[in-house]
């Protein structure tokens, strides 16, 4: 019987997505979240050459970008943070006192776009279960199909990688794996801090740092994982988070 | 007091939103559903000089594209579609057959990238309730936040536009408010036909029209309307039905 | 950097699943429900040589066997379908008045075990979305993974077969999506009659019928669809239901 | 395109909500929970000439006022609390024992409807978040949209003001915020200790303090954060609670 | 045993409760919802002597005026409609084009302050579950606890008046209760029209009448039973119609 | 291994449970549901010698007595319908006008004691989903746990009776059964009609019937039947009915 | 106007449950949960002449009783306890080994039937939100309606008593509302301790006891108060709990 | 009257399955959870000669192997554990790197086929809720119907035996049942490790052991209890630590 066409569709797009799923099982550097601070890490690390595999539970990329505050889809960058939108084809606007507004929806969808046009791989729909761990090293993620392993019996895969960033934001994810089973300090603070935006601008990009072998945080975990201050609808230290952690990890990288 | 720096974030962003939302209450075109068709003729008209509006009831734009088939995030084109990626920064892989794979996250996120460049304003979160029906002609469309009309007794605003594009796919929500009040054919076939990706390639780009006076219809909401055929995971028929959306509705404004 | 075991073990999964994926694309028969009359139809299709594909919805295969009567796990086999049991690893008690008694764990269980040991291919977590159709013929289902396409806008994939037998019990899902579109009698029976265990038993068997070119019933399909009555917990008649598909649709395939 | 009536109307709206958002960004006073201690603070310190916004997570202020008792919409005032009542228009009548009852459905909406007149912001469907601590001192609080921050990604704005009173009752949602990251006592009472009327009436008075700089407690969460008792369904103290707060911040607000 | 202060605020409430309660099973006129036309018809009623019934099914009585538009909560009216006002303290401010803004919260607020001290019973968390049909006449509503009826098996009780009024919005309640029955015409319009704010302004008065023998509507009643346009943010037609309502009614019954 | 405690008191109860379902497989009368007409009639016909099995699908019996009217526990009784309390123990308490009150959980706990000791069966948790219908003859009713078959593809059981008591109430189960066949009158009155007491009082007696054969209606299933009005918290009708029906089928098994 | 009838039915029964209620108000002794224990303990103090009020927050009393064992609706009384039955119109069948068995529907219902018989209030629908300290010692319990303080901001009211019963099994409401606050041992045992059938029937009985100046327990309240082991579907210990804690209490009450 | 075919059926359901329970009353081996280790111990001990109950919480037994990993329906043994599949009617393909697949539909069937076949008794729809624990030693299971105990206050029943082997995988609910209760070291690791297949592989089998008198562990349900590692979609481990929990247990017995 010859293939329908509906038949070749449906293979073209099994082998393409087979290939990028088995291409995506061993990276240089592996993303969990694709929120502001890990996909402008997952850029940067894919314009220095690496390759990168970036997990995002949900069905699409951008995390907290598209809504803007409180539903009102703009940011706001500071000054001080504009080359945090190099290489993304955006147009901040002045709005006074040293702030930028831009349009969320073409923050995040340009953003995106960008990191996959650079050879990042994004899987969407992928939910972190828990991490790697080789003689004190994380080596991986472990990962399931979003809504299959927290609804039904079904056993997750795993994805390699020579570095992970936990780019998870408020769940600060993979930081709680390790901290649950005493691997991290489980004394650590609870959660970020109360807003302070001026403070929580440097902080969250300070912060920056390899937490466990193997393991860095970048964005809004940072602040959780070191009780630094929340700050607010401004996007400038987030992305600045990402750069500073795909630098770091590529120099690590570098050194390893 | 002085104002806050938390302060002044907020400030920037609530004047930017509402100098945007105020400006999008009058359009050209207003485009209900951020999806492939959606997004492509709201592009299209925006490179016309078309004032377009964009309202899309989920967080983020692209509909279904992010998800590719059965949650692998590839997509196909065909041959004779691939106008329909005129200016769009993505890079088609051929796959035999004359079929070729994207991408989708690069798809979704270039396409959604350039209509906002282009000068689209989307509003998201915002789900169409209902419509503007004057002497006759659809008018407008009445929306409320997503979430928000559903569950509180709460009432809606209305946009303002010369031309309404219903773009809401399988939903074809516009199409059912006109046909609940027996506006349009009340015995209309009630869905989209099985599956034939042929003949459905050709009839969701040959079947776009004014259906009502001032009620456009293209994509999905095409073979929902009119009993076509369902096609599969392939967008080339999609994203050529929102482009001829846009030369169909940008003629109808030069001679209206 | 060498593939870890971890890796190793991930990767022989997603290469022995594309292959059978791919594999199943175009079956002979394609059967959608894995409860007693399309898993003893599969069996028996199998061992005639067919390519046979059977989707399930649910994470296990096996229908209403598992639960026996009211959570009650034995089933009950009347004298007249011992024959139904043939091949299958099970050994029925007697029960009187010409009933015979079977652990219903261990029917459900290995008649599976014969079906996929006799070459049938079983994609579990696999929803039948739609029908394909070309020129008044079924061609294949259109089906999506569990749970995706209900809860987000993801296109399906489509499976191709020269026959496709709708065994999915109570739902009679296929049957419906033809009538909802008028290309089955839209006024035919809305469900199965009222119990009538001795009268079910057989019209069970003897409706089994290709009621639209290409598209096979078996099981409480045909009663759904012919408006027989309901049998009751006794499965004789149910597996010899997918026994007379088997035979009527092989033989279909011969003569087409 | 000339506007509409109906984008006239929208327009009207969206000015007269903006003006009034923007002027509540920064405020003397900022309570949260429109309750019978939240409004009748909000109302006196109106009345004293102080900048007042007022946030309620519900749609409707009042709080527990509507229900009365058991959804027996009848309140209960004794005899030493009358003066709890001062400027608003209700009658209550006297029920022996020093108590008087007075209609719930009166008692809250003429609350509310003196302190919109007399200057009181109310933003309702707004829920706190978060609190904005600077250098040791509350100075805003954190908010969303209710139903937005709770169930997507998105992003809060904030208020700024002179003092914050937490006025959320039995939830104590500020103070909870500082006990959570230990900045007031970890080990304070977990909730009000059991019912006792008399005693409780007394405490919830008395106990109003300022409990970190910036931030005050009146009504039910003063006892959820001393252990004070429970009062029923009697609304003297309450009332005086939120009475005694407004004279307190505003008298620290002229020493301030 | 002497009894508790506690006991005695208990017995105060429900004492109070009960009379009002008795008192209200026998009234001149009850109105089931408590939204802008109802209230308002209950006010008028109140000043013209009669004896009001409220049944509201929410805890607040106030329906969508709250929630302004899209949950910025002003509203609007216009320079025609100002006299639906009167008596109620609040201070419109003019927006342009014959408009006017008002806060919503103090509408609500006072509308509903204004119809309590005027001797209107309301009585909230009441859910109108039927009607009292005699000898061709309503006499009555069969209504419940909220929560209770449509989860338990739990008998309703009855209130009798000379006129009901239905002012549910939207749902017109007690109109589908008639209509179900073939008591009123099955074949009238299923719902209010699409949006047209001049029409609907208009409509929405002019069609206030008595539908049955002792059953009126008022309000969105009126679209929807009618199939008169939507009307948007604006609520100088909802008042008005309530007005009607009460003059109509008030008229009848002295005619009665 | 001897048995333990535990052992010997899980098999005492299954083998009571055992021996008592085996033994309500075959009945004179099967009743579904154990609200006041299908207690009542379940009592007569018991003391009348008849086998009867009473199914109900929640966990305890009352229906909907326990709730008395709107969650207050008492329930009215009218002069007229005294003789309904027959030979149970309760105490009606004259009310005036002709009516009398009772403790609700009273009447209802010592309805259901006098049946069981009187010899019904009654089983629990134990929902109808159909009938079994022989050559025209209502013969029986399929059931299964409830919880069981709505939630999980699990087949039901069936109980075999001489006369089958559709006694579900508003309901009215076993009607539609028929009905959505078109085996009985499928135009018939959609529900009972509005509340009419007195009316209603005559007609819920006035219309016990055998319905089909072997399927007969009491209670407030003859008012959805017959389009008979509503009666409100009064019982005697109710009571009555099941009385009636009692009479009518023994007189019929008698006949028959 | 004259009350119509259904007026006049609902008039008799708010007198009549509010004559009921007020009464319930104040009583000897107050009992918390209608299962087997507080039902026999309400009975047999009703025998001795206490004015008893028992709350129940389920539609209908008689608790775990109605579903026997895994809804096997028969239950077990041993030798030694059949004294537990005294005065209850049921009858035990001997089932070996010292065992007893009996229709669970038929325990439950006359259990109930007698306590009401007897004097008791019931009061259904009824949740202990709390209790009534003073000057250390319980002296009520502030209860709501079910479903209305869990889900609506509504106070409860509060019933006063000489001696409060924790009859809410394994909930052990009312002890767990003072180990919350420390005024009992925060660190006595979280739950009963696993199942041991003879160890348990003994432990339930003797471990009756006031735990707090003027709270007693029973039943399953006993068990996990104390960690007492579970005891399977056998009641007589249950019943012997609810016995002796109403001599204790009769007893306490006399010497008080 | 004659029993019906219906009836019939049901009856030789019902005796079969009360034969069944009884049986199962009392076992020489108790497994709760039919995953891959609970079925292979219970396959062992079956062949060993042993009387086994297994008790499944769902509906279908095989717990985790129908998923193979993340939905994809395959599963991976290594070369060292090829024994794990001895007697087992599947066939491994060779994958490389000593490791093999297997279709999972395959090995579930075929393995629970094959433990009926041998004589475990399989419960399915059984939920443990607690242990039997008599003088300090584990000696039965307390269970309810799944769905049943978790909603509705109805009791459960026991099952006893001299070994109880906890194969619940993740949850390790038998081992948490002792724990709670302080009967296990309340400090033991709260979960399993991180993901680490080689070593987890070993810990699995080499975990298993009987940690406290009566009471076994297997499968998942060891690296829980032990904190030893994760180990992904491998079930060689698995298999090879039911099977050494089968020859302890078996061993035990003997020398018990």
């Amino acid at each position: 019987m010859p293939a329908s066409y509906e038949t070749r569709i449906t293979r073209a797009i099994l082998d393409a997505y087979h290939e990028k799923f088995v291409r995506s099982l061993v990276s240089d550097v592996l993303i969990v979240g694709a929120g502001p601070s890990g996909l402008r890490a997952a850029l940067d690390l894919a314009l220095k050459g690496r390759k990168v595999t970036l997990l995002e539970k949900r069905l699409s990329p951008g995390g907290g970008i598209w809504g803007g505050a409180m539903a009102m889809n703009e940011v706001v960058i500071q000054d001080e943070a504009l080359s945090a939108l190099d290489g993304i084809d955006v147009t901040p606007r002045p709005a006074g006192s040293g702030l930028h507004v831009l349009d969320a929806m073409g923050l995040a969808s340009a953003l995106c776009a960008k990191a996959v046009q650079s050879g990042v791989v994004v899987l969407n729909l992928i939910l972190a279960e828990d991490l790697c761990v080789h003689d004190g090293r994380v080596g991986g993620v472990v990962a399931n199909r979003t809504g299959v392993g927290e609804r039904l019996p079904v056993d997750p895969v795993s994805f390699q990688a020579s570095a992970v960033l936990d780019a998870t934001g408020h769940e600060a994810a993979l930081v709680h794996m390790l901290r649950r089973r005493g691997l991290l300090d489980r004394d650590g603070p609870p959660s970020e801090g109360p807003m302070d935006a001026v403070a929580g601008e440097e902080s969250v990009v300070a912060g920056v740092a390899e937490v466990y072998p193997g393991l860095w945080i970048s964005g809004m975990c940072v602040q959780v994982s070191q009780g630094g201050p929340r700050m607010g609808p401004i996007f400038g230290g987030m992305l600045l988070s990402g750069r500073r952690a795909a630098d770091l990890i590529d120099r690590a990288l570098v050194a390893g």
